[in-house]
C-alpha cells in the first residue's frame, strides 16, 4: 500500500490526524523535496512521530528508490509538500503504482491554490494558473505572460507561481517576477502590465509570518519581501464588490 | 481572537494537528453548515475534543450570534466545510472581524479544488470555475453554460460546482447537471457539449467510498452515483499526455 500525503503549507502540525494515524503504521516514511521547498522541519516531525523520513531528490523518486517493491507487502508513505498531484512527478508515481498493481490513496491538504479565496477577489475569477521560469541568458521563454494577457482580457485573475531550483538553493522572488513580466512586455508589447498595474505580492503562504501586499508592479518590485517562497497574483479588472474588499483588507502600499 | 478553520473533505481526522490544537484552547466552536453538505458527523468530533459545537445555519452565520462581541476576549473558532475564504460569507466574516477590531487567522485545509490535480489533467490546463445553480420552472439561468464553452474555446478545462439546498436536504445530483447543461446546448447551440462528449463525474470527493468516473454525458446521465455531494469536471481537448494518462486512470465506461 502506497500512500501519497500531501503535508501542507508550513508545519508538521499542518497534517492531518489521519494523516498522523497512517504514518505511525508506515513501514518507511519519504518526503518529496524537490516540487517545492521543503516546509516542514523533518526533525519536528521525526520526533513527533518517533520514526526516521527519508528525503528524497529528484533523482531518488523518479529513479533510486523502488517504492513499489516496497509497497507490494508494507504500507509506504510519501509526504510531498502542499498537496500530492498537482505535480507531474505524482501523476507519474500513481500511473507507476497502478503498473505494479500497489494500491495507493492520496491523502489532500492546503496548497497555494487555497490562496483563491484569500485576496477578496472572487475565487470563480481566476483563469488558468500559469509558472514563470527562471531565464537564463539564452532562454527567455515568453508564453507565460501570453497566459497572463490572455486571462486579464478575459477579465480572469492570474495566479503565478515562481520557479524554484531546489538543487542549487533558488526560489524566484515577486521581485525577480515581475522584472521578468516588464521584460515580457517590453518584448510582446501586449499592454496589459505596465509599472503602475497592481498586483498581489503572496509571500510564504501559510506561514505565521505570511505577508500578502497588494500596490503598483513599481512599489512590489522595489521592496523587500524577504524568505521564500513567493508567489504573484495579477488581478484582472476588479468589480465592485472585489475593489471594495480589496481596498479594505490590502490598502494599497501608496496613496 | 476568532478563528476560522477548514474542515476538510470528511471526517473530523481530516483537521490538521494545528486545528485540534486550536480548538481545544477556544471558548467556544461554532459549525457553519449551510455553504456545503456537512461532511463531519459533528458528535465524532465533540467527543474527540470533549467539548459542545454549535451548528449555524445561514441565518445564525448572517445575523444570530455575535461572533465579535464573544471574540474580543476570548478565543472562538468556526468550522467551515472544506477550506474556508472559497464563499463570500467567509469573506464577510473576515470583513465584519476588520471592523471590529478582531484579530482572526485563517486555517486552510483540503477543498474540492484540491481534484485539479487528481484526474489526470494538468492543474494549469483548468479555466474559471462555475457553479450551476438549481433551475426552476421560472429561472433558467444559461450562463453558466457559456461560462463552460467559453473554457473549452480557450482550450481549458472546467470545474463545475453544483447547486446544494441545504435547507431543503437537496444535493444537485451529476445526473440533473448534466440535464440542465443539455437543456442549455438546446437553448443556446453553442455546440460544445453533445450526449458523446466525455465528461468526470466528481462524487463524494475524499470520502472513503470516492468515485470518479470518465464518460460520455449520455452513459454518467444514465448512471447512479449515488450520494452527495457531486461535482463535474468538463474537460477540453485533453493533449497527448492527458489522454493517455487519463484513459489508463479511467478506463471510459463504454468502448
Amino acid at each position: 500500500m502506497l500512500y501519497l500525503i500531501g503535508a501542507g503549507l508550513h508545519s508538521y502540525e499542518d497534517l492531518s490526524l489521519r494523516s498522523i494515524n497512517i504514518l505511525k503504521e508506515c513501514h518507511k516514511i519519504y518526503y518529496e523535496n524537490y516540487t517545492s521547498l521543503q516546509q516542514i522541519p523533518i526533525k519536528d516531525l521525526e520526533n513527533y512521530l518517533g520514526r526516521e523520513i527519508v528525503i528524497c531528490d529528484r533523482e531518488a523518486i523518479e529513479t533510486g528508490v523502488n517504492f513499489f517493491e516496497e509497497a507490494k507487502n508494507n504500507k509506504v508513505a510519501i509526504l510531498v509538500p502542499g498537496t500530492p498531484m498537482f505535480a507531474t512527478t505524482h501523476i507519474d508515481l500513481v500511473l507507476k503504482a497502478n503498473e505494479n498493481k500497489i494500491d495507493y490513496e492520496i491523502i489532500h491538504n492546503a496548497s497555494i491554490l487555497n490562496v483563491y479565496g484569500c485576496l477578496g477577489l472572487y475565487s470563480y475569477h481566476f483563469g488558468k494558473t500559469v509558472s514563470i521560469p527562471y531565464f537564463t541568458d539564452t532562454w527567455k521563454p515568453t508564453s507565460f505572460y501570453s497566459n497572463i494577457c490572455a486571462n486579464m482580457k478575459n477579465n480572469l485573475h492570474t495566479l503565478c507561481l515562481l520557479d524554484i531550483k531546489v538543487d542549487e538553493n533558488r526560489y524566484m522572488s515577486v521581485n525577480e517576477a515581475l522584472e521578468q513580466i516588464l521584460y515580457c512586455e517590453e518584448e510582446l508589447k501586449h499592454g496589459c502590465i505596465k509599472p503602475d498595474t497592481r498586483v498581489f505580492a503572496i509571500c510564504r503562504f501559510g506561514f505565521p509570518d505570511e505577508c500578502i501586499e497588494y500596490g503598483t508592479v513599481e512599489e512590489i518590485k522595489n521592496k523587500n519581501f524577504g524568505a521564500p517562497l513567493h508567489s504573484l497574483v495579477i488581478p484582472s479588472t476588479l468589480d465592485v464588490v472585489e475593489k471594495e474588499i480589496v481596498e479594505y483588507l490590502y490598502p494599497n502600499l501608496i496613496n
